[in-house]
C-alpha cells in the first residue's frame, strides 16, 4: 500500500448515518482500487463517553466533543456530516472555510436560505476543496443502471415519472415524537426525509428537472408520546404528548423540463411497506422499473416487449465489479460505500463530485415548492431555477 | 329448466363491449343459479349486414338497425347500452321511460349534465325498473374480496389510495386518431376510459368519496393520423392528420370523505404496461394491493407482516364458487358475468343493483373536477356532492 | 350463419371436466371463425335426473343414460370422454369404431394396455375419424408460446427441464376417501392425475421424449375417512375409514431423447399451492419459465439478460387474437376452448390433431416406468418407445 | 474497547472466498457485540508478492507462504481455511492439532475419508478448540428464521423438501477449464460446489437427515479450453483442449429421516439464473420458500393462507437486529459476518459451534451416496449415518 496515500477522515455524528458512513469508510479501500486510502482520524459527538464508546465500536481513532476543534484538525481533511439537518449549514460552511472537503448528509439542508448559503461556500471555497451531499440512492447499482439506460437513448423520451417511498414505521399512533417529527431539528417530515430522496432519483435518472409542483400534505397523527430521549428513532414515552410539527404524508404532481408528467409520494403510514423507494419510468421507446426492497433488481421494458428483471449483479454493472461474482446481491449499506469512492476519486482526480451542493439545493426547492403549493390549495408552483 | 322465466335483452354495439357482454349473456346461467335466464333477444346496431354477421356470430336471436326499435320490442326487458359515451344518456333515458331496465357501459355519459339526466330518468322509473352501470372491475373477484376486508374493518382507518391506470397502446405517434381519441365521441381520453374505473374502485374498495382533487393533464401527442375508419381500435392512416382532442394522460392528487389522501395516474403512454390497473390501499392497521395483469390476485398485510399473495380462487372468495377449484384462475370477461349475474339478480329480488346511475353520476363529477383543477393551475377543487 | 356446418356432438360426464367442456363447445364458435359450429346434441350421465338437470344447466339439448345410446345417435358426431379414467378405453373405441370423432379426457387410460387398445382403434379408424387426448395444458397460450420459442430455436439445446404440478387439496387427513384416491378407479394419484399433465408439458414444450426415470413415490396419509358419496371432489364422511390406493406425491429424475436433463413432482400435498403447475426449462441459448398460478405470463430469458416477464396476452401469441386487447388475461376454462376449436380444426381440414392417442400412450409408459422404477428401488428405467 | 479481548486470526487462501471473509473479519465488531475481537493478523498464500498485495488491499498485518508458518505462529489462535478442498483436510488437522480454532470453507473435503479424518481431528481436540465448516448460507436471516418456524411448529411435519441451485456461469463450451471443473482440486462439480450447500441447507432447516438418495449426473460439455491461469473464475485460454472431470449437473430425489420427500437440483447451465439458491418446504400445516436471487425475503404459507412474503428485515429477525431498519436489506458477504460473530461466540462461551466438521462429514456422505447412485442406475443410496 506504499504507493498510496491516506487521507483523514472527521466524522460528526454517530447515530444511523454514523454507523452506516462508518462501514462504508471501513471497508472501500477494500474493494475499490483508490489512490486515496481514508483513515477514519476522528468521530465528533457532543457527549464525550458515548461518542468514545461509539468510536470504540466503529473504528475511529480518536474523538472530540467540538465539531469546530474536530474541523480544525491537522488530521482531518475530510469532513463527513452525519447530524440532523437543523446543523448542516453552519458545520457545512466552517469546514469548507477551512479548506477540508465535505460530504453531507441529506437533505443538504432545512431550509432553502440554509442550503444557499452551503452551495455559495461551496462555490467561494478552491476549486480542489469538494463538496457533495449524499444521496445515496443514486449508487444503488440499479439506478445507476437505469441512469446509463436513459442517458444511452434506451427508453427515449421520458413520458412519466411515477414515484414513491413508502414506509410504515410510524403507523402506531403511540410511536413517540422523535427528533424526526419535530420541524425545528428535521426541517420537514416524510417529504423532506425520504421526499427529497425520490425528488433527487427523479431528477438524477432522468437527467431533468422538475419545473413546477402541485402538493398535498398532511399530518394523521398530530399528537405523540413526548420520547424521553429524542436521539434514536425508537424512545421510551412520559405519558405527555407533545405536537406533531411535519408532515406524516406528502403526495405531489408536476411536470419535467422535458416536458414529462411526474407524480411523488412520501408516506411512512404505508402499512406493510417497510422502505418501498419505488420509482418508475416511461420513455417513447421503454419503460424502467425499481423498488428499494428489491435493491438488486431492475426492471426494464423495451422493444415491444414485457419487463425483464434484470439482476443488478454483473460484472459490467456500475460498482458491482468491485465486489462478488452474479448473483450475489449486495445490501443497503453498500450505496454508501459507492458514494464515498466516488468521493474520495473526485478529491484525486480533482472532478466535480456529484450530486453537488447545488443538486441538493435544487432538491430543496422542489421540497419548499411542494409546501407552498400545499399551503396555497394546491396551487401549481414553478420551482426557482 | 321449466321452473326458471327467461328474460329477453336487447343489446346496441358490438365492437370490444359487445362481444365481452354477449359472452356473459351466454354464459353466466351455466355457472350461477338465476331465477331469471337471459334470453339473447336483439341486438342493435347501425348497418344491417354487420350487425347481421355480428349476431350470428355473437349468439343474438335478431337485429334491429334503429335503437328506438330495438327498446320498443316486447321480447326486450333489458336494454345493454355497449355504444361510445355520446349517445348513452339519450338511448338509456329512452329505455327506462319504456319501462325496460338498462345495463349502461361506463363512463355513465361524457358530461355530468348527461349523467344528471340519466340519474333523473332512473330515479323517475317504477321501482322495479332497474339500472345500472357496468364498472365491471368491481366484480374482479379480488376487488370485490378487497371490498370485503375494508368492510369488515381489517385494514382500520384508511390513509391512502394509490391507484393508477397503466396502458402503453397509443405510444406510437402513428397511431390513428380513433373514436376514442376525439372529445366529440368519447368525452375524455384516458381520464374518462381508464381513469373513471380507478376512480370508482377507489370510491367502491373505501366506501368512501373523493371530496377534492388538485390535477395536471396532457396531451403528448397533439396530432394523429386520421383513421379511415373509426370504429375500431386499429385503422389505417389516410396520410391526414387530424387533432387529438383528448387527454393522453392525466394525474390528480385528492382527499377521501375519511380523511385520507388518494392519488390516481391515468395513461395510455406507460410504455411495457399492458392493462395495469391498480391500486393499493394503505389503513391504520393493514394494506391492500392489486393489479389487473395478475388480476387473480390479491396483496394483503396485517398484523405487522408483510404482503401476503391471496389466490383469489377459493370456493369462500366472491363469485368464485360459481367456477372452478383453488388455483384455476378467472380471465377479464368473467368479470361481466358477474355483472351481469349481479345485474339480473337485482332485477329478479327487487333489490337495487350496484354501482347505480348515481354511482356513475359521482364518478363523473369527480372526471369533471379533474379537468376544471387542469384548466385552473391544478387548483384544488372540491367535488360536488 | 347460414354458411356455415354444424356438427353435433355428445359428451359423457358432466362433473368438473363435463363444466369446462361445455363452457368451451358453448363459447369456441363466437370467438373462433370455423368451418364447423359445434351443436351440443346430447349429455351422457348415469342417472337420468341428475343428468338432466345438467344437460338444462350447461346448455345441452337431449340427454342418454347409456352411453352407448348416446354413441349411436345420428346427431352425435363427436364424442367427449369426461368420465374417470376407467370407462375411457371402452367408450373411445366403441365410439371409434362406430365411425365417430373422439376427445378424450386425460390421462389416456388408467393402463398400458388401455392406452394400447385405444392407440389401436384410433389407427384402425379410415383417416376422416379424428381422435385427440385432452391435455389442455397444452392450450395455455404461454404453453403454446413457450413451445414456439423452442422451435424457433431461441433456448437452444435443451439441458433442463424443471417441473412440478403442486397442489394440497388433500393435505387434510379428514379429507374423504373419494374416486381420486382409488386406483381402481383412478389408476393412480397425483401421478397420473397431475404428473401426466407435466409430463406431456415437458415432451411438447421440448419436442422430445423423456426416455428413462428414476422415481419415488409415496401415501403419506394410508387411510382416509370414507366418502358417503364418492362422485364429488368433496363428500361428507361416515365415520368409516378406509385405504388410499394411490400415490399422494411422486417425484421423479430422467433423462430426454436430446440428452438434457429433467425433473418431476406431482404432489397434493404441497401447502399453499393451489394449481401450481410449473415447467422451467433451461437451454443452451436461453430459459423459459412458467407458473399456471400466473397463467397469462411466461418467463424468457436469453442474450444474456434476466427473465423477461411476458404478458401473453398480445394479438400475435397463439389463441390470444381471438380474444381481449393486450393486458385483459384469460383463464382455465379457455385453455378447453383452444383445445376444441383446434380439433373442430383438425376434423374440418382432415388434419390429425395433437395430443392424438398415441401422444396420450406416450405420456402413460412414462408413468408406467415411473411407477415400476419406484417399485424397484428407484432404478433406472427406460421407457418404451 | 478495553474490556474486550482480541484473538488474533490466520487466514489461508484470499480469492474469492478470502475477500469474503475478510470483509467479514474486518466489520464483524463494529456490528456484534462480541466478547472477543477479531485482529487480521497474517494472510497466508503462495506466491509471497500477490500474498502481500491481497494483505495490503484486504487488511491483513502480516504475511505467510507456508501455512504451516501461519498455524505456528503464536499470535494466530483462529484459522480460517479458504483454500480449494483438497487442501482442507491437511491444513485442518495440522491446525487443530496445533490447538488452534479452525473455521474451514465447505465443502468440508473432497471424499468422505478426509471428512472423516477432520471430524476425528476435531473430536480430539480439546473441548476448548472449537471448529466449524463454514455453509454460510445457514446465516442468511431468511434460512435462519425458516428454521426457527420449523422448530416453532410452525409448518408441521415435513412433507416436501423441493431444493435447486441453479447457477448459469459456464453455459459458454468456450468458457475454460478452471480448477473447479477438475475432480483432482474440487472433488465434484456443481455436486460439490453448491449441490452441498442444498444439502446443507435442507438437513439444517428441517433438523432432519436426508437418509437416501437416487440420483442422475451429468457432464454436458465433455472438454474446455485449458486456462492459462487456473486459480481465478476466468482465465484466458491457450487454444488447448482439457478434459472436464466433474459433474455440470445433479438431479436427486431423496427421502428425509421423518418420512418427507425431498429433491435437488445442482447445475450451472441453467441460463438466466445466477445464484439461484431456493429451497421450498411445504409441511402438513404450512409452508416455507426462499431464493438466494431475493435474499431478504422469506415466503410463508399456513392457515389456509397463500404465501406471505416476508421481508427479513425487521429487529427481532436472526441477525438483523445488528444491521439497519426494516426494509434496508442486507447482501451476501453479511452471511459470513454472521457465521465469524458465531463462531466467536461459541469460542467465548465455549459453546459448540455449528455446523460442525460432523454436519459437514453428513453432507459429504450425502454428496457420495448421489455419486454412487449416478453411477449405478440411479439405484436408491442409503445414506451412512
Amino acid at each position: 500500500m506504499s504507493d498510496k496515500t491516506t487521507i483523514g477522515v472527521g466524522m460528526i455524528g454517530y447515530a444511523f448515518m454514523g454507523r452506516v458512513h462508518s462501514q462504508a469508510w471501513r471497508s472501500v479501500s477494500a474493494f475499490f482500487d483508490l489512490p486515496l486510502v481514508p483513515r477514519m482520524a476522528v468521530l465528533g459527538g457532543r457527549s464525550k463517553e458515548s461518542t468514545e464508546a461509539a468510536a470504540a465500536q466503529l473504528g475511529w481513532a480518536d474523538v472530540e466533543t467540538d465539531w469546530r476543534e474536530l474541523i480544525r484538525r491537522d488530521d482531518v481533511q475530510i469532513v463527513d456530516i452525519c447530524t440532523p439537518g437543523d446543523s448542516h449549514a453552519e458545520i457545512a460552511v466552517a469546514a469548507l472555510q477551512a479548506g477540508k472537503h465535505v460530504i453531507c448528509e441529506k437533505p443538504l439542508a432545512n431550509t432553502v436560505e440554509e442550503a444557499e448559503a452551503m452551495v455559495r461556500a461551496a462555490q467561494a471555497a478552491p476549486s480542489s476543496v469538494k463538496s457533495m451531499v449524499a444521496f445515496n440512492y443514486r449508487r444503488v447499482p440499479a439506478i445507476a443502471l437505469a441512469r446509463r439506460y436513459v442517458e444511452e437513448g434506451r427508453i427515449g423520451e421520458v413520458r412519466h415519472v411515477r414515484a414513491a417511498y413508502l414506509q410504515d414505521w410510524i403507523v402506531d399512533p403511540e410511536f413517540p415524537l422523535v427528533w424526526r417529527l419535530q420541524k425545528d431539528k428535521a426541517g420537514a417530515g416524510a417529504l423532506g426525509d425520504i421526499g427529497s430522496h425520490i425528488v433527487d432519483a427523479a431528477q438524477f435518472i432522468t437527467g431533468q428537472r422538475l419545473v413546477g409542483v402541485s402538493a398535498l400534505t398532511e399530518t394523521f397523527i398530530k399528537e405523540r408520546p413526548v420520547a424521553a430521549a429524542s436521539a434514536g428513532l425508537a424512545a421510551t414515552g412520559t405519558g405527555e404528548m407533545g405536537p406533531v410539527t411535519v408532515d406524516d404524508a406528502a403526495l405531489f404532481i408536476g411536470r419535467l423540463s422535458g416536458g414529462g408528467l411526474a407524480s411523488f409520494e412520501a408516506t411512512r403510514f404505508a402499512y406493510g411497506r417497510k422502505n418501498a423507494m419505488r420509482i418508475e419510468i416511461n420513455g417513447s421507446l421503454g419503460s424502467l422499473a425499481f423498488d428499494f426492497e428489491a435493491m438488486n433488481e431492475l426492471w426494464f421494458s423495451s422493444g415491444g416487449g414485457g419487463f425483464e428483471r434484470i439482476l443488478v449483479t454483473e460484472p459490467d454493472h456500475p460498482y458491482v465489479g468491485a465486489w462478488w461474482p452474479p448473483g450475489h446481491g449486495l445490501g443497503y449499506e453498500h450505496t454508501f460505500t459507492h458514494e464515498i469512492n466516488d468521493f474520495l476519486e473526485a478529491i484525486a482526480t480533482g472532478a466535480d463530485p456529484s450530486p453537488s451542493f447545488a443538486d441538493g439545493l435544487r432538491v430543496q426547492r422542489v421540497l419548499e415548492a411542494v409546501e407552498r403549493s400545499a399551503a396555497e390549495g394546491s396551487r401549481y408552483m414553478n420551482v426557482e431555477d
